[in-house]
């Protein structure tokens, strides 16, 4: 995979643990909270899929951040 | 579609039609130098689409600016 599309999936998913991590939620809590399946979350952080945006804002109003702060 | 959801693709909507013509770009240039098909750029400025970060990561090469930047 190029490296930029590489570098976006694994800036959302450092954010994504490290904010997770820091509320002390599981991967399955985190998805209950945000109204998502927890392989969602799993796939999230382990670069597998090109997250769409409708997605990164539940995700991001679930951790009261914006959605560029999951991505930058 | 709730409102949060129709606001990042609106958001979205709105940063690329702006930073599109701020260049002098029609949708099929954009969609060229991007490396994308036109009727995305289309279906992206109507948001008809959850667009994946892969997609907005080109995007936002292309236009220079981080993808955080076309969501906010």
């Amino acid at each position: 995979m190029a490296d930029d599309l590489q570098s976006i999936r694994q800036r959302l998913a450092d954010n994504l643990r490290r904010l997770r991590t820091e509320q002390g939620w599981s991967q399955e809590q985190l998805a209950a909270l945000a109204g998502l399946h927890h392989n969602h979350i799993s796939a999230i952080e382990r670069c597998k899929l090109s997250v769409g945006i409708d997605v990164l804002e539940k995700l991001a109003l679930t951790f009261g951040v914006t959605a560029g702060e999951l991505l930058d």
